[in-house]
């Protein structure tokens, strides 16, 4: 069964926000088996949002759309919808929050208006959209779907092995999506056996780069394997400024393992907290292996974890030099009373895109160094 | 002159990525003053995408593609396009990566297609399709615009103001777009008097809560404070995770400043590493007014900084009891030889947006302090 979504909003097409409303309904959608026919994002004005609703309706037979729902003056896309239905619409409570979604339907088409606050959206669309779009409108075929994450490996070493698959079998769906660091491979096919029979080709091929959590998150996995192991872990963090350890403590119940994060931005706090000693500091610099060897012991003195990860490097735009070029990164892996091992890898891109492909590489290094320990 | 974005993508509409390209575009695009008329997204199939591109030929003169053009099976942009326009393209160089961009144009028409990966789809817009944009298609009438920012204020409490400015002056377009923590207010006009006027009432007007910095953030407008003070600035965090740090060293050039800060998400290094006593601890919990206030003080002991902030609290979506529901923050904010101010906020929805929420009001409170001191 097909879908469009539509967003309305003139701060979306203005790129002042994300339209992150669609990629919400998208995954929770495709999830249940719904294929998502298109995206559309239209501006405040009742003639584009007429257009744009009716347009996607003439195409597809369910249309949802966020936005404009509000209390404000913008909001207008109520009015334009009872327009074209020519009907009021049926409230759709929210259990939670005050605001409301709306429903309309004539004897082929079913448009769903829900709130642009994604809060509001997400416990409506939860609660009573999604059941709705189950009982009276059942998948006939039920598509099965599966998907693998890939760490450490690059997209097209993959590629060459993803056309051989759809080459050979052409009734299973396949696509893989580029990420920073971590790479989702979807398998989608009717024939349940026969994507089960896909998948185990696929693991042992890619065995090495293969890691299992339900978000698709490597944090979730290396959790899973703390817990499972009883183990903790501690970071050191310079040039990621906090942002390993912010993506450790996004999933809920880091707390069993995670002790915390010394974020030593300065060398001094690497020298006072960490005791590194300001000799390295000064003859090798904080973006050495001698720096992140010296800040990943301390660490693990300090915070007595079992594991802990240290990073040092150059995110930019300036502090670049010729021997250590902005997106030069050092890192440290230690495990209580072994000796820590140390690397480099290179970033590119923004400050932003070095510190999150810092944080996927290194978080991915440690997944591996666990999954093989 | 107005302008449409398409994305080709599966992985957008299966909701595995975000439509960043589509956002980053179009805020480059309206500091030009092009008007986005609408943002599409396409799946990755021959019949969709000509379809998708020759609708968005059909309403608007300009089109920019992202997504489809790389060497992978599924990339088929390009012959979609060179159907439609029944030639060859033009090849957009890029100086800076590998790969190109395609430009056809026809009498009327004109349609850019640009890839999919962010940091090359960015190189080449900078490069080579921004500069073609202007001088052969001059923008007649110059709209200029200005944005402000408001800090701790609901979008519900600035409406009734936007309404009346959107009455008396019809010729001022003003859009507000929610956030987290920071809203804001777009303001645009062909007259460039006019504006500066409808601004500096709505200074007036905001005074408590209005800030000034060039990306719009908060954490920038605290970093340029810091900078011009001379201060540094250390953080300790629990329930954030990291997230307070990495916001405030996304902004390049933060070492300037930031010391760094004191992830400390388990108890026991709370005590060890900031002294916290392990009585209040005990008797008050890690949730409450004393253990931030311990745990500024010790942080501003440890680091020697100017300035530092602390923050515990309960991100859930475990951890919650009747007197510390999910969403119950504690901060604290100390001045060297001061002291510390505590306070507690609550935060309401998933674990990530109470993360949010809590490192927007707590950067706004730190703001507020700073430019009233």
């Amino acid at each position: 069964m097909s879908i469009e979504i539509v967003a309305i909003g003139n701060e979306v097409l203005a790129g002042m926000i994300l339209n992150c409303n669609a990629t919400y309904l998208s995954e929770k959608l495709e999830d249940e088996g719904w294929q998502i026919h298109r995206h559309t994002v239209l501006p405040d004005d009742p003639g584009s949002i007429t257009l744009g609703l009716q347009e996607a309706l003439n195409r597809s037979l369910f249309v949802i759309n966020t936005g404009g729902l509000g209390p404000m003056i913008d909001d207008i896309t109520l009015p334009c919808a009872e327009n074209i239905f020519d009907q009021t619409p049926q409230t759709i409570h929210n259990l939670v929050g005050s605001s409301s979604g709306f429903l309309f339907r004539s004897t082929h088409k079913t448009l769903i208006l829900l709130p642009g606050v994604p809060q509001e959206m997400e416990s409506i669309f939860e609660q009573s959209v999604m059941p709705f779009l189950r009982p009276p409108f059942p998948i006939e075929n039920k598509r099965f779907q599966k998907t693998t994450y890939f760490s450490l490996i690059k997209e097209l070493d993959i590629d060459p092995f993803i056309r051989n698959l759809k080459a050979r079998y052409p009734k299973i769906d396949c696509g893989i999506y580029p990420g920073f660091g971590v790479l989702p491979l979807k398998l989608r096919s009717y024939d349940q056996a026969l994507l089960e029979q896909v998948d185990l080709q696929i693991e042992r091929e890619f065995k090495a780069h293969i890691f299992h959590s339900k978000s698709g998150k490597l944090e979730e996995a290396i959790q899973d394997w703390f817990i499972s192991h009883k183990k903790t872990l501690a970071c050191a963090e310079s040039c990621t400024g906090g942002s390993l350890a912010s993506h450790l403590t996004a999933i809920a119940g880091s707390s069993d393992y995670f002790l915390g994060s010394l974020v030593t931005y300065s060398n001094e706090l690497k020298c006072r907290l960490l005791g590194v000693s300001s000799e390295t500091l000064c003859s090798k610099g904080a973006v050495s292996e001698e720096a992140v060897m010296e800040m990943v012991e301390g660490l693990l003195k300090v915070t007595k974890a079992d594991w802990g990860i240290a990073v040092s490097g150059i995110a930019g735009p300036g502090g670049g030099t010729p021997e250590n070029p902005v997106g030069t990164i050092w890192y440290a892996i230690g495990e209580k009373g072994q000796k820590p091992i140390a690397g480099t890898l290179f970033a590119r891109g923004t400050r932003q895109m070095i510190i999150l492909q810092t944080v996927n590489k290194v978080l991915g290094l440690l997944w591996k160094r666990l999954s093989h320990s």
